[in-house]
């Protein structure tokens, strides 16, 4: 594996965090909600095509090789020769009034990276590219940028995916000068990539809770769906005693209350076990609910602990039900299996982050992000930097600039061990 | 108190259940819903008016004095003298798609007392009146028939009432014909009243269950229904630890988790708690809940055992919701205590139902009834009949005809006792 380049003690100054934060609040302004705050960059929108575009030129102006490919990926490659290439990057879409940082920040961090090592002099073994994936957030319910880069776009998909006002995503791509057409023969070869890196903000509280800089990305979560149908009877609120009832809703919160004891049981620190939607019915306050329909999402870094966790929960909600006089119907709506991220890669950010002497914790990711893809492909790794309050997909995103600072000079380290050789 | 009369043993002939019977599928024509089912005769509605002109046609043929009140009460009077008279009676409105039943079932079980005692030659020693209370169901907010001859009824309340389609009492009183500004005067003193007797369908699984034929009811249960609501944090269901949530969600299911150890505790056989409604913000399955809406409705028979409900669920509440990191908030929408039905009222069902050796029991009404009105202001008592799965307000309500004898029958030996001296 790769080493770290022998070198000074690292200084501040290794990126420019004043030339990065001009990028970021650069790019900010394009697709800005001057209204409700926030950045608008659905994928293949205006706003979207053109931070794309202005990427493209800076990317040229560096003197990389750039171009937009058929699915929208952008894509400026530091020309070194023909062997496997790191690349480097995130996304520049967004979700609706999202934050300013999210994908942005994978992306012009690596930029970032490039233009410090050629400010540095440092010569890298091997071809570095900078990639902008397209439609990460899933307007059309994939990631399209990622995917085509990694041959995972499914031509049947790919023709009928639609945004959730039912727009055709080929008509989109038609609509910006893109060809559909091409996407599938966008794949590479595993081979031709060395490995990606990606920073990312956190988009949860762990970092800032637990004080630490760099999160090193043990890999994504793998993550169950489900839809939770419970049948009791709906009855009189008055009239029916309480032990006579089939109360959906009393069933309901007797399984949520469980999920605690289930991690316990059954989980790891990584499982999660959320509920987040809630439906009762007929839903008067003077009526015993007949019918609850609930959402389970539960995710872990171990698909046997994932195993695990859905089976104890199926088990107990069947039981509960049972005690209530009620039916239950799970409908699973996905299954994926956790990604991990490279090993070696992690270690390559580990030692990045202990060599500046900055702070760091290996995590899972609970979100999707493109090393998801990345890594089901080729070598893959990711960090994150604190997100305050762990907030995200919102306005109020937010991480202080010292950490994106922090973040951008271990990509930088990691990206020159990762190039060097 | 009223002693039951000396008779003979008695015989099933003493109602005519097919007269009975006849009468009550007459009434439920008026208003059928042939497409849905279920009988449509909301307060001041044409079925409704048209139900009531049918009913004063009826008592006029059996020689009752008959009038229909400036409220839309129709009362029929057997003229004995001047004393207090005896009122039976319930509702002729109906829910949209209720059963043939609910109150019409007490008005017309009157009725067939009457002409009973008239058949036998029974001569009371009082007047009775069978009264068809116009307006129980609450179309307008409360249940104006009986409120009007209570002297119930809120100036103000009167002349501001609206439906849900926001349509003014006033205008659907003008509109039939009726005076709104006589309702006020309607009020009789309650020395004019020498009991107030109903019979309806129990609207609840107990007498059923139990294999009861006659519930005499203790009195109508209070009910305080509240608005709660939970506010945590939204977060990511991938990014947050479970230990770092604040999900408002995961504390009201553990709220409604302790609801049968807080009756248990705090509450009696006739206590009741119930959510119905529940939201959750924003509702992602990917999102914990940083928001949930609730609604309690607690009910008992005992003021002091609802306010000791409702202090332990408040505390349990607030304590919930601290140990989650949310905070709780609760609206009292309304308290209502209990009305307690007349004790020698009472006495006199049991006494009937025991001499015919007809099955009762003493319970409850959870549900709010004529009854409840008229036991605020004068003697009053209730009896129910088993209703078959404990359903009403819908076309599926039902009770057996051999059930519907029993009631009427102990409703005609009660109001001999309570009208033959």
């Amino acid at each position: 594996m790769d080493s770290l380049p022998k070198q000074k003690k690292p200084q501040a100054a290794d990126i420019k965090i004043s030339r990065l934060r001009n990028d970021i609040e650069t790019v900010a302004k394009i697709g800005w909600d001057s209204e409700k705050g926030g950045v608008c960059r659905p994928g293949f929108s205006v706003a979207d095509i053109d931070a794309r575009e202005w990427l493209a030129t800076q990317m040229t102006s560096c003197g990389l090789r750039t171009h937009i490919d058929a699915a929208g990926n952008v894509i400026g490659r530091w020309e070194v020769g023909e062997r496997p290439a790191l690349l480097i990057g995130s996304h520049l879409d967004s979700v609706p009034n999202g934050g300013i940082l999210d994908g942005t920040l994978g992306v012009l961090a690596g930029l970032e990276v490039v233009r410090s090592m050629m400010d540095q002099g440092f010569s890298p073994a091997r071809p570095i590219e900078i990639v902008a994936t397209s439609e990460e957030e899933g307007r059309f319910g994939g990631m399209l940028g990622s995917q085509a880069l990694t041959g995972a776009v499914e031509r049947d998909w790919l023709y009928s995916a639609k945004d959730d006002d039912g727009a055709l995503l080929v008509d989109c791509l038609k609509a910006r000068g893109f060809e559909p057409d091409k996407i599938i023969a966008l794949r590479r070869p595993p081979e031709s990539i060395h490995a990606f890196l990606e920073l990312h903000i956190e988009q949860g509280p762990v970092l800032e809770t637990k004080n630490i800089t760099i999160g090193i990305v043990e890999g994504i979560s793998g993550v169950f769906h489900w839809t939770v149908c419970v049948t009791g009877q709906a009855n009189h609120a008055g009239t029916t005693p309480m032990d006579m009832r089939h109360d959906s809703f009393a069933a309901t919160a007797e399984f949520a209350h469980c999920i605690p004891e289930i991690i316990e049981e059954f989980g790891s620190v990584n499982s999660r076990i959320t509920i987040g939607k809630v439906s009762v019915e007929p839903g008067f306050a003077h009526t015993v609910p007949g019918v609850t329909t609930f959402s389970i999402v539960g995710k872990d870094m171990d698909e046997r602990v994932m195993k695990n966790l859905a089976t104890a929960c199926q088990n107990k909600i069947s039981k509960i039900s049972e005690k209530h006089g009620a039916v239950s119907k799970i409908d699973e709506l996905s299954w994926l299996g956790p990604q991990p991220c490279d090993p070696q890669v992690m270690d390559v950010f580990l030692r990045a982050a202990d060599h500046l002497g900055i702070s760091s914790l290996s995590m899972p990711s609970g979100a999707g992000h493109d090393t998801q893809v990345m890594a089901a492909h080729s070598r893959a790794g990711m960090i994150f930097i604190p997100s305050r309050g762990g907030i995200s997909h919102s306005p109020e995103e937010h991480t202080d600039w010292d950490d994106i600072a922090s973040g951008t000079q271990v990509l930088l380290h990691a990206a020159k061990a990762l190039s060097s050789s």
